[in-house]
């Protein structure tokens, strides 16, 4: 076994858990670089080493005042105290959840043989014996709360790490663009390497202790794991969702009273809502995108495994080239550490124009790295040639196809990565478009806007349809898992640039607050505008990438539950196709009414403290902080419930009453239409968010006849950008959740629903 | 034959062409009526029975200035003449690609056999001989002349009793809500009885006209009848883009620059674009969805007749049966006759409360009354039992079936109204929350106007399921085409209450133009806001009958194809799906940045008008109409191009580079997401600007406390109805003509699809 492949079996149980490891260290060092800014007076440095004397060689305005190191201290302080608070708050509402699913996990699958402890004859290879469904049921439970766990774990420490930063990028920024940037970078980097590392290490140990029990049967080893995958993004949901009601309630209320009736500045510490605001950011932004990603790739690894263990590689037992999506992405944690250093190390940025650049070279230099990592993987841990599971039949793959199938995902990557930022970033025409359209107005820029967003998907789509059409023809199911991985193989820089940008906008809010001087002010806004392009690429990535995992996972259900067409031209297919394809709508519909009345709360609350609070508009008084920061953490915790029961409940109402054909049904039509109104969304909001920013900044000529800030050109964009928030950061990142989680949720009940589903139609 | 049912072949060749004469002749007689309010004044009545002397007995004020009468018919000359110079303007262009098109599918259906003129073994029933497919050719040319034609009659002379009505319906509301009630509703009841009697006199005569050629070979007939319903949308997609861009253009720019920016009402007659604007109530509103709902019409009898062709009706030449489409339609007429009673002469409007329930009491009573009309004709004109081809098989099929399939549409086309009367009526919460989210701004109002468009999706789609699963699980693509005309056959009644809407819009319009006191405007604002209702129930019906129709052309399509499954795990289904569903984001980018630019351009000429016309904001100078009415008319030209290539094009492409299945992929893509975007622009674009109107009209205490007209919460209510605009009189009701007219086009081309298709992977 395994003596087809060059890489030994032993060398890959070496492998995989070196590179987690690896990846891990890193993330600590980058830590430990970023913690070298002091944000404490206790210990003067006096080696001339810190941030002080250093500082002072570069610029001298209030440098030495060390109050202001204080105040970002304390404000830093609030900010963490409320995301942690949030955070708690949060999880116990989920961790009620989660008990009560996983008992119903445990139930369902446990009675798809009566909850017998006898052994079963296996699916596929009828000449074994396999365990019993009751023991699936045992350890997909378990595997899916360890994946709500890591999920849990993941976001958290991301958002800790945000937290930590945020205050010590402001601090920097006293001494430059150049070192600003560098620590916001960094911690970005932590993020993406820690959560990278851990979701892989905690999958291949997972999958090693369970396979002490399970044995030689590896296909239901492998349906276990997927509970891994619907733990993930179970968390991720309600992640997202929660977090997305949490930062927007609060970023809409400040803005609406702050800068449209007060006229006072963005994350002015007079407005009630600015610390709610900032840990908003922090909640949703990085802890609900960090679930988020983890989820997409602990999916697809669930996705690509349960289809392999019943190919080539799990009839033959052949353990290297069963890992090969492990493998791949234990490679890319290598890639992407190499490509952090250009970044960090090897280039250096020196001005605003850079940093933008700078983040882009960091997509190309992964991919093009990535593309010489699985060719290097596919040759070695491949064999030449083997089989592939495809919807009844075994069909001939080989290993050059294979490299394909993720190679084409990779790319798809970038070139929607570029595609998004060509319609976000106000360096291109279509955002320069949407803020001339300003000059007639809010309600020409809303049309624009939409517009805009509506044609950004033309060419991600096609970029993903090329990709499921190489993979699926070469290596069907198992082809989309991998491209689906391909896309993610780079996730440790797409997380690091993509959590860059909160932390930025963060330390741009702290130097506010803090009252330093508008030229720090203005250099965490540059780098601010590029984390906007750069957290619309995020989106831009996880989209995709969620389109294809939900594909793979779409066809695993579907082997699983043993269909071998999913025929539109039937009625119970159709119908299914048409309601899913509407249910990304109904989502919407909630999470931005969610967003509306949570936002609205917020607005009577800080209208009323400005009204009652004598003092305040002097900054002599200060605001009551934490009666906002309640609304957010009510209203989000209330409101995230409707959303994430639609999700979570209707693959199993449509399994249980219109079995397995309607439901495949639904995951295809919200599939193909979740993926269009989550790129539309996040583009839309991007680009309005940028016009906005477009204007403020006043640096071409163009800019400047529609600014200053206040002209009415500006108001007008601040309302698109408003109107942005909860697309862009509410209900479209939370769509690719949707898609996700409906078809891994699937995949896990597709025995309960191949067995018991389908009553209505068996009573009728 | 036709001896299995109980009307006689005989009595369907009489009972259809007498129901269709009915229709027009109560048309007329409609006019007639309406043509009693006298514009001119060369003949001053003398009988007491003219509108001037009796108008005198119910109120006093300006009746007698009969310089008012002549204003009012000046300003329906301008907006009748502008209209028609449009639409003559529109035509010249659509013509020259009609022909071209025509050219295509003689090119295209006659290369299927290679121009051949001899006859060939049927495809269905391989015992028989068939004619040539050359004469296919010619005849699918013929009919796709014929419903272009009649497409273009229907929609010409929709806008001309429009514009007959409108200045009568002014002078009418001088005496009173109820009088020109009747005639707005009256003139709506010309344009709906000429339009459905129209459509179907013209099929009925194409149908006998070709029957003289083909003979028995009803295959061929009926496939060739197909380029009627292809040659009906063709034009309506035309009319609906071009007329909806010109309209829209012209509304958001008058309202930015009169509205927004020199705060005079809206019709001032001091606003240039004030023509412009009416003229595109007239080209979009009525001409375009005249277009749009005979062509619905057109392609479900197409597609009802191409079925059964092949089903029993055609095998054993039962012409009664097979005409059942045809005998639903003229019942229908009837139906609508007794309808159009109930609100003309049984009741009486008398206030203005009265006029929302009464229309509302047409869906009703059409319905109720339609259903047993059903009932009777599925008894005498169809046999008891019979078959119906189901993709490769024939299935059986009863009778009472059959009714439930037709019932099934027609009901779920009243819970459309229904819904969608709920979610845009301001008597409702729906608007009103959206209507109260303008305290805190535009941007909440968007918001929450975006979330209620999504939500009301829902129910509709529950509805349309529910009507395909029972008519597609009873009588396969038959029954869902027997389903969409169900939900079509009180079309006269639906029209009727669709252009209700614009005509009473104008006559607002009339009034404020002719400087008529504001107690009249009161009353044409009041059936102006019902008419709001109606036209996004006109819309809701346009939808879902799409819906219907175009799955049935779909089946139609796949059955002339010959494929027998759409498996969505066939990489090739799979990505159509995908660029499918992202085509209604592509046509929607495109026809919303259109209005918008039109919208630029017109604001900038209207601002000219006002900054170097002297005396224009007084009323001393006249402003340049004309300039205007060219600035939309040249833009609608030439921004409709690019959508209507899209929709025309892509069949073409991707059947001729990709094949049939990969088609398939397509519009079954297209079919479930362009269904959801067009409910909701549509109802959010309605509910946007009822919202503005409850504000606007202030009847009760909420609504109060939001307004008056100039408030704070008015003007952001103004944004959101002016961003509503495009998304429900352009891109939402467009969408359902892409649907319907991707499937159609398919159809009349799959013969050559099916025979030169899927270059692309016969190359590689």
């Amino acid at each position: 076994m395994g003596a087809s492949t060059i890489l030994s079996d032993l060398g890959t149980e070496i492998v995989i858990p070196i590179c987690a490891v690896v990846g891990i260290a890193f993330s600590l060092f980058q830590w430990y670089l970023v913690s070298q800014v002091k944000l404490s007076l206790e210990k003067p440095a006096a080696d001339g080493k810190n941030g002080f004397t250093e500082a002072l060689i570069e610029e001298e305005e209030g440098i030495n005042d060390h109050t202001v190191v204080q105040k970002c201290a304390e404000i830093q302080n609030a900010i963490s105290e409320g995301a942690t608070s949030f955070l708690f708050t949060e999880y116990q509402y989920v961790g009620v959840f989660m008990v009560i699913f996983a008992v119903l996990i445990f139930v369902f699958l446990g009675s798809v043989e009566g909850f017998s402890t006898s052994s079963k004859i296996c699916t596929y290879d009828t000449t074994k014996m396999c365990k019993p469904a009751l023991m699936t049921a045992v350890f997909s439970t378990v595997s899916f709360l360890l994946g709500a766990i890591t999920s849990v774990v993941s976001g958290f420490l991301g958002m800790k790490i945000a937290t930590y930063a945020n205050a010590r990028t402001t601090l920097e920024a006293r001494k430059g663009v150049s070192k600003a940037f560098i620590v916001a970078f960094r911690s970005g980097a932590v993020m993406g390497f820690l959560l990278a590392a851990n979701g892989l290490l905690v999958l291949y140990i997972t999958i090693n202790l369970f396979k002490i029990y399970y044995g030689d049967d590896w296909e239901g080893l492998f349906e276990s794991i997927t509970g891994y995958g619907l733990g993930g993004s179970s968390m991720a949901l309600f992640g997202r969702v929660g977090g997305g009601i949490y930062t927007k309630a609060a970023d809409v209320g400040a803005d609406l009273v702050g800068k449209v009736e007060r006229n006072i500045p963005e994350d002015d510490p007079r407005n009630p809502a600015v610390i709610a605001d900032n840990v908003g950011d922090n909640v949703g932004d990085i802890a609900g995108m960090g679930s988020d990603l983890f989820g997409s790739y602990a999916e697809s690894s669930c996705a690509a495994l349960v289809v392999a263990s019943i190919s080539s590689f799990g009839n033959t037992h052949d353990f290297t080239s069963m890992m090969y999506p492990l493998i791949v992405s234990s490679v890319g944690i290598l890639v992407c550490l190499i490509t952090t250093l250009f970044a960090t190390d090897f280039f250096e940025v020196k001005t605003v124009k850079q940093i933008e650049p700078s983040l882009k070279y960091q997509l190309i230099i992964s991919t093009v790295l990535m593309t010489i990592g699985i060719a290097i993987v596919s040759w070695i841990a491949l064999p030449s040639s083997f089989t592939i599971f495809n919807f009844g039949a075994q069909k001939v793959v080989k290993n050059w196809q294979l490299f394909l199938c993720v190679g084409v995902g990779l790319w798809a990557g970038l070139i929607i990565g570029f595609v998004t930022e060509y319609y976000t970033s106000n360096a291109y025409s279509p955002v320069q478009d949407v803020a001339d359209s300003c000059r007639t107005g809010a309600a020409t820029n809303v049309i624009f806007g939409l517009a805009l967003g509506y044609k950004s998907v033309i060419i991600p789509i096609f970029a993903i349809a090329v990709s499921i059409f190489v993979s699926f023809s070469f290596a069907a199911m198992y082809g989309v898992a991998v491209a689906a991985l391909g896309m993610l193989s780079t996730i440790a820089t797409g997380l690091a640039i993509d959590a860059y940008g909160p932390i930025s906008d963060n330390a741009g809010g702290i130097a506010e607050m803090a009252g330093m001087s508008h030229r720090i002010r203005e250099r965490t806004d540059a780098l601010d505008a590029a984390g906007n392009t750069t957290a619309a690429i995020g989106k831009g990535f996880a989209i995709g990438s969620a389109a294809l995992v939900s594909l793979a996972l779409f066809g695993a259900f579907v082997s699983r539950a043993e269909i071998t067409t999913v025929d539109v031209l039937t009625p119970k297919v159709f119908i299914g196709l048409l309601v899913g394809a509407m249910l990304p709508y109904w989502f919407s519909a909630m999470t931005m009414k969610s967003v509306g009345k949570a936002a609205l709360k917020m607005v009577e609350e800080v209208r009323r403290q400005f009204n009652t609070i004598p003092g305040l508009m002097e900054g002599t008084a200060k605001p009551d902080y934490a009666t906002c920061v309640k609304i957010s953490t009510d209203a989000s915790i209330k409101e995230m419930i409707p959303p994430g029961a639609l999700v979570m409940l209707t693959p199993l109402i449509v399994g249980i009453l219109f079995g397995v054909e309607t439901l495949s049904g639904v995951l295809a039509g919200s599939l193909v239409s979740g993926v269009q109104i989550a790129i539309s969304a996040s583009n839309t909001g991007g680009a309005w968010d940028n016009a906005k920013k477009y204007i403020e900044a006043g640096v071409s000529e163009h800019a400047k006849s529609l600014g200053p800030k206040g002209s009415d050109p500006h108001k007008a964009a601040v309302i698109g950008d408003t109107v942005g928030d909860p697309l862009k950061d509410t209900s479209g990142p939370s769509l690719n959740i949707l898609i996700k989680l409906m078809a891994v949720e699937s995949l896990v009940f597709a025995p309960f629903f191949a067995t018991h589903g389908g009553l209505l139609f068996k009573i009728f």
